[in-house]
Parts: structure tokens; C-alpha cells; sequence
């Protein structure tokens, strides 16, 4: 209990080490829920999501025509919605310095992409939307739409993932806890044993021992409750 | 420690005894600006966020001409939208039964709402967009969008009230666990200081009265730290 730093629980915001652990914190079938009904709502073809973990892009979801689009140009894209602050825009995709190498289907011109940023300013992600033109509904309010889509997800996932790691502290602190406690409660209780043995104790003293014993044993039972209460907890 | 409940912590879902708890846990600010975003966003005149304690309304924010509407008016069109499965829509207030009676601005005809539900199905607020005539850029997309930023909010908000919960609830059960801990520690540390003071113990009973002691001292040592970790936590 020494080594624990007292001031292990008082982080209000938590940093993930991988901030991929972050996006794992929702299930998959949100994620594909939530970019179909972007590619629907917003007008696009294809729309996509992945995920950063600090040193790579992962596709997580993706709905249109995925066997006509790399994934060469899926990294390329999220990779520049990274460096974006707010959203990344590409009217042409073809000609885009960044991905007039790569093989692009015609029908894809127009990109907009959002990147999921935490609140301490870390990118864990990035949305991007893609169709052969502007969509009719697309405009200024659409993207704005897109910026608090994403930051209300983004702050879930962020809830999630805090209120995972706090649980996951707790449970290590409460664990550390009853496992330091039994040794010294050991200690007790053998020593009131060998005590108990001796032949020329005073019935007052041995009273005193079956006493200890009594309250050892009452404190073991304590323990071994709050252990089971944490076992039990999610 | 005994008369609780084991499974204190595992309902995987907490219901709040009172609905409005969990609307408390968002800043207003939040619910100002996100209220500000949806007028503008959706191209309505004035919108509102009330939320619902389970015995009556009460308004959250409002972004519009708020000296012209009634809470008559809020209230009435709240108890309409928590009937509501999805959404509510009205095309024109003052024929319809339930507003008919209420002072109306001339401005305001058109009205749509969208309930907060909790993941339990529990009515905890309503989100209400007014205009004069339909607006613009609102069509079955907008309203859909709607719905999707309400259930993403609805989430946040139950996420961030069942953290709030579950710390409560360990931290009580954790303040228990250090207080029960206590008494049967006292009878222990009571008990061998006494036997300690007798005249006639052997040296080898001494030394373990002396150990006993040493190990009391240990425990008591790790419930403060423990103690003090819990008092420092959020």
C-alpha cells in the first residue's frame, strides 16, 4: 500500500497509454450503425471511420462500395483529416497532392472527413465522407452537423473509456488493499494461538486471546466480504 | 459490512430513483449551446430543452424570443413530445387541441420535438424546435439527425450519471469496509496491551504481545492510507 501514490485516483481527465483503447470502448455494430447512417443522411456514396492508435490507422467501419476503394486511400485521407483542427476538404480527389497516386474510383471526387479529437486534443480517429459531387443537402449547417455528431461520440467514447480505467484502478487499489491487510491479520492470529498454548496463563489473559481470536476472525470475515463485493462488480 | 447487499455493484444499468438526476449531470452551459446550435443548424426560430422529473416539467434552455412563449405553451408541447415513440410533429399550434387554448406567437406554427429516452426506456426530457412555416433545409434527414444527436446526448448524459452512481455507491461501501474494520482492530490492540501488562509473562509471550501490537499498528497504518485514498478520489 506504501508504493501507491494516494493521488492515483484524483486524475480527473485519463490519458490512455494507447489511445486505441479509447475507439474499442464502443461496439462494432455503432460504429457500422452510425457510418451508415452518415453515408444516408449526409448524401454521400461511401463514408468510412478508422482509428488511430498513435502509429497507424485501422479501418473500423465503412459503408458503400468497399472492394472499388483502397485502403491505401482510406490511411491517406484519415492521415490529412488528422492535421485538419475541425474537418479536412478535398474537391477533387484525383488531383489532391496527396492522393493523385493512388487508384481512385471516377465516381469518387468530393471528400470531407472530421477528426475524433479528445479533449486533451488528442486524435483518435477520423469520419471521412465521399461522393463524385457536392450532395445537394451538403452545405456549411450538414458539416457543422458532422462536427457535434462527432464530438458528442467522441465524448462518449471518452466517458467510457474513463469510467473503464477508474473502475479498472479501483478494483486494482481494492485488491491491493485486502491482500496487504491479511498478512499482519496473520500475524495476529497465530500469535494469539501460541499464546492460548501456554500452561500458566491467568484465565483473564486467556480470555483476552479467545477475544483476539474472536475479532480476527471477525475481521478475516470482513475481508473476504469486500473481496467478493469487488469480484462481483463490473 | 453484513447487511449489504453483495450484488450492490453489479447492476449493469442504474436507474436513477429520480429521472432528473440524470439531466443535472450535463452543465447548463452545454445545453445552452447545444440548444443555440440546433436553431441555427436546422433553420427553426426558437428551441428548447425541458426535462422531466417523472411529476413535471421544468425548462433546461431556450434559444429564441423566450418573452414571447409561454411556459404554458414549453410544457404543454413537452408532455405531447414524452408521448411520443420517436418524435412529435405539429404543422399547425394554435388548431391543434392541445395548444389551441394557449396565447401563441403568430410567428410560431410549426413544431417538432424528439423525446430524451434512456437506454430503459425512461422519458427524462424533450428537445422542441418551433418555426413559422417549415424550414427551408428540414426535411425526414434533418429530422433523423435530430433523433441521432438526442440518443448520442441521452447516452452522455446516462453515462455520465451512472459514473457518478457507481463512485457514490463504492465509495460507501468502501467508507463501511474502513469503519467496520476499526472496532475489532481496537479489541485486538486493547487486548494485547492488557495481557502485556501482567507480571507474570514469560519472555516469549511478551515478544508476541509485542508482534500482536506491531501488526494492529501495520493495519491501522494501510485504512488510513486506504481511507485517505477514497477521500482524495473524484
Amino acid at each position: 500500500m506504501n508504493e501507491m501514490n494516494q493521488s492515483a485516483l484524483n486524475d480527473k481527465e485519463i490519458i490512455p497509454e494507447n489511445p486505441s483503447d479509447l475507439i474499442q470502448c464502443i461496439a462494432e455494430d455503432d460504429y457500422d450503425w452510425l457510418t451508415r447512417q452518415l453515408a444516408a443522411l449526409f448524401g454521400f456514396s461511401d463514408t468510412f471511420m478508422t482509428l488511430w492508435d498513435g502509429q497507424q490507422s485501422s479501418l473500423k467501419s465503412f459503408s458503400g462500395k468497399r472492394e472499388q476503394v483502397s485502403e491505401d486511400l482510406l490511411y491517406s485521407l484519415s492521415a490529412l483529416v488528422h492535421s485538419a483542427k475541425d474537418f479536412y476538404l478535398i474537391e477533387n480527389l484525383s488531383s489532391h497532392p496527396q492522393t493523385e497516386k493512388i487508384n481512385i474510383p471516377s465516381r469518387l471526387n468530393f471528400f470531407v472527413g472530421v477528426p475524433f479529437k479528445t479533449k486533451a486534443g488528442a486524435v483518435i480517429g477520423a469520419i471521412g465522407l465521399m461522393n463524385d459531387i457536392v450532395p445537394a443537402s451538403y452545405n456549411g449547417h450538414q458539416l457543422e452537423l458532422l462536427r457535434i455528431l462527432v464530438m458528442l461520440l467522441t465524448d462518449n467514447i471518452e466517458l467510457r473509456y474513463n469510467h473503464k480505467s477508474q473502475t479498472d484502478k479501483e478494483k486494482l487499489i481494492n485488491r491491493k488493499f485486502t491482500h496487504d491487510l491479511r498478512n499482519p491479520l496473520t500475524v495476529i492470529s497465530l500469535n494469539a494461538e501460541i499464546i492460548n498454548m501456554e500452561n500458566n496463563l491467568s484465565a483473564g489473559v486467556r480470555d483476552m486471546c479467545n477475544q483476539v481470536k474472536q475479532a480476527t476472525g471477525s475481521m478475516n470475515q470482513l475481508i473476504d466480504t469486500f473481496a467478493a463485493i469487488q469480484k462481483n462488480a463490473q
